[in-house]
């Protein structure tokens, strides 16, 4: 285990999904709320006098997408009529968003307000999403550009289908459920041993490959006796072609690309020493 | 701005600092648990029959951290009794972690329950730690271990020095909130450009070197201009010493390193050329 580094904040996946979350302020950093929001699944209760900021006016109008627009400033009694399970303001006017936190500290209500962190329960960070892989970046408050620059520099280290990966590991962990239903205890514990000795075994791309059928091969020749099969004995009786339509073809275009310098050199080289050997020649004569 | 992707969690870095959080439970899951709030300072009241987790025993007596330490078994009114703004519990007693679950419900405080995600308000994930810098991995409950995997993967491609960077970018942001305290409107997304700019033309190792001296530099020639000084203007009074003693020096030792291929090449290519050449040589003769 890690020793506990003091100083930091706890970083967690909040769940709101279905829950109703209330938005005060129309501008730009609540375009970028409301946007963390919808991605939750949340009912957002938006309040703001019109005009609102261009990047939310089309998300309005989605009905995939939950939101009640009101378009007016924000009222006191707003808390306790909305009663919202979270509270983020995004307004100029330190006042109001003062008051608004005071009441939501008072009712135990979540809540953020833009660009004053003493107001704050939570701080907000930038996001890398894959599926249902999401990655939080925070700087605990000292620069969120700079956490936008090392989300840029994540972004690119992140293997090729990851996102499915974990897709798939998600699906593989809730058939094992649907077999042995016991929460927590020894059950539990060999449950989670499992799941782990197979996302060590296998490589990303094996496990974004696999699907229903592979998954239920698998458990039936893993879990009983406790061991991990290799992917191929899972995979084998697809003849190949399972896997390969999923699988990520990106290691051998990768050797061929760090192959490159190598072979740059080998044919300067050769050339190097041919135009040597001429010019020796030339003077020989 | 990116377009909402419905299926995932709110991630946000949740602020403990001096808030008192209550622990249910004292196996390896608990450990972790309070090693987490621990790096988040939070007051944690820890309530578990004795044996404790190994890596629980040495926390209780660091006097660095906050730890009421109870050996028993939780009772109902301990919610009550304590009236923390956070509950963890890690039992393997599903029907108490259920109970615990639903009388934080009721008053509206934070609960998680491990292995039991209906239950909870919000998820854990791995963790990645540079000073204030922290990363949170989460699979949205899909697979912890995989979270893992992709954590290490991360922690090879952070920028050396990204934890001095993000330290020293929030100490000159507090100078600059110092120099403008107004909090919002034009002056605040103003400040916020600047610093923006800033981290966008400075290097990571750059922002690392910064000291007071040359913070107040870049602020008297850069804030009133609304213009961001390259570098070397504001170091160059310090002869130089200041920049590289703090600066990474990984930038030439990657670049000897990428050389190699090319030179492994370019070696093999004059020798295969002069064997082929003497060989075709001792036909001729």
């Amino acid at each position: 285990m890690t020793e506990p580094e003091p100083g930091g904040s706890l970083l967690i996946a909040w769940q709101l999904k279905a829950r109703p979350v209330l938005l005060v302020g129309g501008g730009e950093v609540a375009a970028h709320r409301l946007a963390a929001l919808l991605s939750a699944d949340a009912l957002v209760i938006l309040i703001a006098p019109s005009p609102l900021h261009r990047n939310i006016i089309p998300l309005l109008s989605n009905p995939i997408y939950s939101i009640a627009y009101h378009d007016r400033l924000f009222e006191d009694i707003d808390i306790e009529r909305f009663s919202p399970s979270m509270v983020l303001t995004a307004l100029d006017d330190v006042t109001t968003s003062r008051s608004i936190a005071a009441q939501c500290r008072e009712r135990h209500i979540p809540i953020n307000v833009a660009d004053d962190p003493p107001a704050c329960d939570f701080y907000f960070g930038s996001i890398i999403r894959r599926g249902p892989l999401q990655i939080l970046i925070s700087t605990n408050g000292n620069g969120p550009k700079l956490a936008n620059l090392v989300k840029k520099r994540l972004e690119g280290s992140l293997p090729e289908g990851v996102g499915t990966a974990v897709e798939k590991v998600g699906q593989l962990r809730r058939k094992l459920r649907e077999r042995v239903p016991e929460i927590g205890g020894d059950i539990g514990r060999r449950r989670m041993r499992w799941m782990s000795k197979l996302c060590e075994a296998w490589e990303i791309d094996e496990l974004a490959s696999l699907d229903e059928e592979s998954m239920e091969r698998l458990l039936d020749l893993g879990w009983e006796t406790g061991l991990v099969p290799k992917s191929p004995e899972i995979f084998v009786q697809n003849l190949g072609q399972q896997r390969n339509r999923n699988s990520v073809p990106s290691r051998n275009a990768s050797l061929t690309l760090s192959m490159r310098p190598f072979m740059t050199g080998l044919v300067g080289g050769m050339a190097m020493t041919t135009i040597i050997l001429f010019i020796m020649q030339r003077r020989a004569w």
